[in-house]
């Protein structure tokens, strides 16, 4: 029986992972991808406070990653496929075993959303990507587009330019959402062509992608824009879909938490990308592992 | 006009003012003290994420302070008197001026109460400790001392079983105040040695703590505890005194929140060890900037 099971070795469950090592309790940390989560898909990262010019965020997740490992807690890779209940234990279900913990954390973080057009899902790994970190090299010299008008978006664009020759960047909105500081960035980066109220309608190509139709929102008329490459960043939806009616979650599928990190269910806390937040950013999720570990130290003191 | 005014340079302030800055806001914070705040008492810090092994308090905080200056933002050392909140704007007075700002946001941070003895300021951070968290894993196979009666004192007394070989908790009246299953745990657990009835008069040591001097307050008898840590749990005060009756505070002065660090008067947030929270941590310090600066952002939308 473990005092903890952390589903989720991102940021949030890694630093669960080293407040309940701390507080001294049995943990153990399952993960159904790679170590990291959703930020490994970007590829530096400059607002983690005490990293002045930023850091690469596989390092930052390495470090992160010791840190854990170094008290003794252990990173298992696996699916979770279900968690049941109890009053005094909960049961979480892989692919391999059953296992039981006094509390369960869910941090299970969130991927990125398509954009649902012809063309995206045919594409995949042939010029459409969400990850610039990852498939940028693959386009030094090229054309390519950029898809989105968040923060994220912004970001990846003006990473995109260390490759590409140029970037197109489409919004469907007349301005975009994303920190004024971006947006003075992609403004003045010259390989970076804006394309605002515009909307994509079909990735176009044969074996791989040679283009994008695009739809301007006000008068409807669509255009194509030649490029080898379309990184999409519309949105994100959190890794909740295991949970299915356990606890309550909001419209989109994230997990509705006290500011304690309980979910719905006692023994079982959210923290991270997962759950309904207003803020999703590196610091934001570990501070809610933290949270979290403590508020399970909490609840398993009648047991002990 | 400031978009934003933050009190406090802690790590709070200092996560607040690097956000800010990224979302393109005229930011200043305002420090009463040095910068870095509460956190400075303790020597190094294992728990704050990304930092296997530890970092020096000084050096993490050093770094903070070069992220949030990096972007242009100004360190006032100024202690704020009073804060009057209009309709489209807040004033902040200090000494020697009075500032307006869209938003205010009170980082202001706490201290620890101390107990006022012989020895106690001489030995901070070297066997004085106000938080079993940070500085426990420095005391593993050794003896220590905790004072205090109250919940606080009770859960970092069991907490630091898990490193300390003996922990003598030691309290002024003949029963703890805190919670019945806290008394319990506390009770059963073998290694907490009970001094009831009982004051510290003197922290002792040469160049670190070796022991303390208590007085048993029925019979006036004095003796001597040997021990290299002392962690005294008098109380948390948090610095909000100058705001008077401005906010809705909690029986213990701390600012109420919601889960977008909005306190009861609109347009002033709160972050950090002044706000009523669930755990205190330099990471969820770090969080709770984040999403302050962030709501203050948006807070400040209609006026840009």
């Amino acid at each position: 029986m473990y005092d903890l099971i952390i589903i989720g070795a991102g940021p949030a469950g890694l630093t669960a992972g080293l407040y309940a090592a701390r507080f001294g309790m049995h943990t153990l940390i399952l993960e159904k991808n790679f170590v990291g989560g959703q930020i490994i898909l970007s590829p530096t990262i400059e607002n983690f406070p005490g990293f002045p010019g930023g850091i690469k965020t596989g390092v930052l997740i390495e470090k992160m990653q010791k840190q854990v490992e170094d008290l003794g807690v252990k990173i298992s890779l696996s699916e979770v496929l279900k968690i049941e209940s109890g009053r005094d234990a909960r049961k979480v279900f892989t692919q391999d075993e059953t296992l039981e913990a006094r509390t369960v954390l869910i941090a299970s973080g969130a991927y990125p959303k398509k954009l649902g057009v012809a063309g995206e899902d045919k594409f995949i790994g042939r010029g459409v990507s969400y990850c610039g970190t990852c498939d940028g090299p693959l386009f030094k010299d090229k054309e390519i587009c950029v898809v989105g008008g968040g923060d994220r978006a912004l970001e990846e664009a003006i990473f995109l330019t260390t490759y590409a020759k140029k970037v197109n960047l489409i919004h469907r909105r007349e301005e975009f959402r994303g920190s004024d500081i971006l947006k003075k960035e992609v403004g003045r980066n010259k390989k970076i062509n804006i394309i605002l109220e515009s909307v994509v309608e079909e990735i176009l190509g044969e074996k791989k992608v040679s283009g994008v139709k695009i739809k301007n929102i006000k008068d409807n008329r669509t255009t194509q824009v030649g490029c080898e490459g379309v990184f999409i960043f519309a949105g994100i939806h959190p890794n909740t879909d295991f949970l299915k009616s356990l606890l309550q979650l909001d419209k989109d599928g994230f997990i509705i938490t006290d500011q304690e990190m309980n979910s719905s269910v006692k023994g079982i806390f959210a923290a991270g990308d997962c759950r309904h937040s207003p803020l999703w950013q590196v610091v934001t999720a570990c501070s809610d592992g933290a949270i979290a570990a403590h508020s399970a130290h909490r609840f398993i003191a009648p047991y002990r």
